[in-house]
């Protein structure tokens, strides 16, 4: 049947009692390609109904279904024309795990961070009205995105529509783990509110269904507050918040989707559609483990298994050092924003489960808490991705940074991270937390380094990050472990006539280009750990006066306001007579592919680097002559 | 009686009764002051009472009062020793106008910023848990400030407490000007519901309470939902958030508001109290004109009129350009975050109020909202001061910038902002949008420039930023108005030896360097007005290595990843041979005082700058000897 599906709309065609039989086609399509290429499994599977549903309902491209992080993409992505693409998922050239414009005109607005949807949605709500025109908007958004500030900042500007939009709330009691805090209990409330399961377009029609109205009601009313909320209106919390309630609605019943979604088209006004689903839905390993078929990579079909063996991450080194911090130094607390296992926090959690705090997709939130929990006396460890924590570049400024906060920003994924692209990368963080007055920075070169580091910035006092890529630790230079100190590099090779100054991740490739100079050019070059992005170890820079012609800095970041910059600037500064030769990120956006690929195209490779230092030379002679 | 006043507690020595002449007395004293010497008035009057209150039920500083925003913390400062510091407020080395913690150990948590109180709050009873120590936590947050994301990301979390937490919502029904949105509705619901002005702690209670209990209520239910909302259980929305809920309290009522905060405190777990109060209170042209007394300058106590004339700002030139874009184009649209007065749009909102937008504090859901009015068709310029900006860093990067879509970012406040401090810079714009692939920034050297590039930025495509001052507009140089052309500088002056590269404001500091440079070391320096901080004019430079020895870049922006930074490592990467000496800000927050003072504290004079240039050749020279 799915190859009856070849361009939006076509689904339109197939028989509606077809339809579940569809559903499981797609699912197995998933589930199949999947296991080969990775991807995220837990979620898509459970929206698969849900999308054949909206897609009956709307008219593809016209009306705009705009998707919360967009990593439940996939169904809607078969049913526009992408079905064919999918052995190249999140591959080089190949398709986006993400909504992405330039892919189809059915996706509408590109994410892959969370809590976007209902402010975009608000937006082509406005855009509409002024221009005149007519189409559906629809912004699709989880549970978990739910906990995220800026959905509420929307919701509460959503509320004063008067046209026709909607917001689907595609509720399976998870982010990428449970949920957590009060928005989320409210909801599991809603969810197991017997009393109904129907429309509740008007509470005056909802309280004549209500059996026994009148004295007996007001009897059941007496129990307990939570059954009044639920029994009189469920979803009163969004009807408070000026927004239409409809639901619960079962997300895996086609035709009860499908006219709730009629009815919703209808409506002037906001409208909250609430859906529930099952993340993992059809899949026995992903609703057992719905964490761990967040995002996976290949497995086994019949066991669910990962395919090959991974050697140890910097993560699962994070998470060894936090277990002993936390049993060395009671007033140690680890917080993140919905990643408890993604950062490694898990084991941690089940040893000080007082001390651990997922306080939901909520950066900002995260950090504030943090700076305060600094004042009461607990020394807190921020576990966030690189570039989710952009989130909170404000919090990081105003709340820890100017009031000069013992708080450690433990940093995953820095670095380009592959297959999720574009939205994913933690290549600006050096750049913002590098301007902010009061913070000191490091990166690891291995996983020793990453557990020095942490160890370091524990017993450190004042705002502190510690940055280290996705993926495979480096276990290479082992017999270089010098004590980490305040502002000192580490110089693993003294060589002559130029410098390596490698950050974090770049010293392995700082290794190779060295290797390489030595058969290039015979070339004997020295090769430093930088250790600290912040603040430089100024006093090495200037003793490379006397030695070296020319400095390299390599670092995992973009160009403008990195390690480089600052290195230069201190150079031009202090008048040192080296040049500076700077290896950085590109000023553009790097798309999805494995992370050998995107290095590549960046020129992240030691013959590339190689290239840039003899040209360097190049340029010099011809200048010399 | 405010001279009894001397020390914190010693409130808790006035008798009761003479609490409200005390109240008097204080406003007394606020009105004169800040007649003389500026301030946040109308907030501040607005919470005397409240303040009063706080301080006679709880024991400072061993309790923690945390304050949102902080600009309405005048009572608390005179309370807590701090009335004869009053005449300095705000001024260079007097007291801030915001809470801080090096002033006095009952400033808890340092603010400036929106939204921040209750995540402050969580971290701090976390940490007393922790640490099993006993003391209250009270976060008092604005209604204005719980438009922003993250306040309701922490009362999210704050549902899971289970030890005592006081939130207390001051609800005057306005942030600096009235507030929009659901929420805002709904707690206008609850102000005006009059069944109920008592606590309810509990909702049996209030069933009980309720007059014609039984059928009679579920008629009463019938008639609308709204009624039924505030009848039933007042502050429900946030009961359904895990909340309890106590109010609304009349926050001008010292009795009333006394008993209720001893309530509060015998409480276990989170409960907010709703306390209704009027901003400007007792103060005729406060209450009157509440947006023009927020942040005011001196002014006359009779009339309330401003002291002293002032001349055109840069806000005042924006507001002008905008109504003749609206004029001129039908698609471009404002939006805004609480500051339509600040920012200069009220009369393009009364002009056209259909393509102005306020959405509240909630500048994230501003810049995703304003990235889908793009792609819906409209030209969304989005005017925000530099500082809050920060809170959309995300946002900016991940929706506008990574879809590359048309915004225009109009950036007041950027630069040095006198009274504020710390806390309201506009210092890290160009660094933190310097280093966003596909931005575009320009600053305008005086007030026909900004007019020039508000149009050139909302007829370009692409994310695209201005930057400019607060305060009086720059009116020299007006006959240098070449058109606008991307990426292109423009000289003003050429020189020799020495190019002063100046963005935006420094232009006109660099103007007068040109001067101090002539008469101090005979030089005719060049003076060339940057207009673009991103694309850099490279031909330009590049035409530089021929005629220029040493090039002077001038921002007002720290110098991590700002402009000089930009320019040298484009000197470097081009080899020019010409020298680069940075003047920006340093790598450090900058306390409150006059803009001049402050201006001086960093060596921004012409003096300082020259200084700088001859310390260079006095450099070189040593150099070359």
């Amino acid at each position: 049947m799915l190859e009856k599906i070849q361009k939006p709309n076509d689904i339109k065609k197939i028989p509606a009692d077809q339809l579940p039989a569809l559903a499981e086609e797609i699912r197995e399509f998933i589930i199949e390609s999947l296991s080969k290429t990775g991807g995220h499994l837990a979620s898509n599977l459970g929206v698969v109904e849900l999308t054949i549903a909206m897609h009956r309902v709307f008219d593809l491209p016209k009306d705009k279904l705009i998707w919360d992080v967009g990593h439940q993409s996939y169904t809607h992505k078969i049913l526009t024309g992408r079905k064919d693409g999918f052995e190249t998922l999140r591959r080089e050239g190949g398709i986006s795990g993400f909504p992405k414009r330039s892919e189809s005109d059915c996706d509408v607005f590109d994410t892959g961070h969370s809590s976007t949807s209902i402010s975009a949605g608000v937006g082509y709500v406005r855009a509409r009205e002024l221009k005149k025109e007519n189409y559906s908007v629809v912004s699709i958004i989880g549970d978990g995105a739910l906990t995220g500030g800026m959905a509420y900042e929307a919701l509460n500007n959503a509320a004063s529509l008067k046209s026709n939009f909607i917001i689907v709330l595609n509720d399976n009691e998870m982010s990428i783990t449970e949920n957590v805090g009060g928005m989320s209990s409210y909801l599991s409330g809603l969810r197991t509110a017997s009393a109904y399961t129907g429309f509740k377009m008007d509470v005056t029609k909802a309280l004549n269904r209500i059996p026994g109205i009148g004295p007996g009601m007001v009897d059941a009313m007496r129990k307990t507050k939570s059954s009044i909320k639920q029994i009189i209106i469920p979803g009163m919390l969004f009807e408070d918040m000026g927004l239409t309630y409809l639901g619960p609605v079962d997300g895996h019943n086609i035709p009860q989707l499908i006219k709730t979604f009629q009815e919703a088209k209808r409506f002037e006004g906001p409208i909250l559609v609430h859906v529930l689903t099952q993340k993992g839905r059809g899949y026995e390993p992903a609703m057992r483990h719905p964490a761990r078929f967040h995002g996976a990579g290949p497995f086994d079909v019949k066991t669910g298994l990962p395919v090959g063996k991974s050697n140890p991450t910097y993560t699962d080194v994070f998470s060894t050092v936090m277990r002993k911090m936390g049993d060395r130094r009671k007033d140690v607390a680890a917080v993140t924003a919905a990643m408890m296992t993604g950062v490694g926090l898990k084991r941690f959690s089940n040893m000080f489960p007082d001390r651990c705090f997922d306080v939901g997709i909520a950066e900002e939130h995260a950090v504030t808490f943090a700076a305060a929990l600094s004042l009461g006396g607990i020394t807190p460890v921020v576990a966030i991705y690189s570039s989710f924590l952009q989130r909170a570049y404000d919090q990081i400024m105003h709340d820890v940074c100017m009031q000069n906060l013992h708080v450690v920003f433990a940093i995953d994924r820095a670095g380009l991270v592959g297959y999720d692209g574009e939205t994913h990368h933690g290549i600006f963080d050096l750049s913002y937390l590098g301007s902010m007055p009061n913070m000191t920075i490091l990166a690891p070169k291995n996983l020793w380094e990453l557990s020095d580091m942490i160890k370091f910035a524990v017993d450190y006092d004042g705002p502190i990050a510690v940055r280290y890529p996705r993926g495979e630790a480096y276990a290479g230079l082992k017999e270089f472990r010098a004590p980490i100190c305040l502002g000192k590099s580490e110089v693993i090779h003294e060589g002559s006539r130029v410098a390596l100054l490698a950050v974090g991740s770049m010293v392995k490739m700082a290794e190779e280009v060295q290797k390489q100079l030595k058969e290039r050019m015979d070339m004997d070059a020295a090769l430093v750990n930088a250790r600290f992005v912040k603040p430089i170890d100024e006093e090495l820079l200037r003793s490379f006066a006397d030695t070296y012609e020319l400095v390299v800095t390599l670092e995992e970041n973009v160009k403008d306001g990195g390690f480089g910059e600052r290195v230069l600037a201190f150079a031009e500064e202090e008048d040192l007579p080296f040049g500076v030769e700077i290896i950085a990120l590109p000023d553009r956006f790097i798309p999805h592919g494995s992370v050998s690929y995107q290095m590549k195209q960046v020129g992240f490779t030691p013959e590339d680097i190689c290239g840039r230092i003899e040209e360097y030379y190049r340029k010099q002679g011809q200048e010399e002559r």
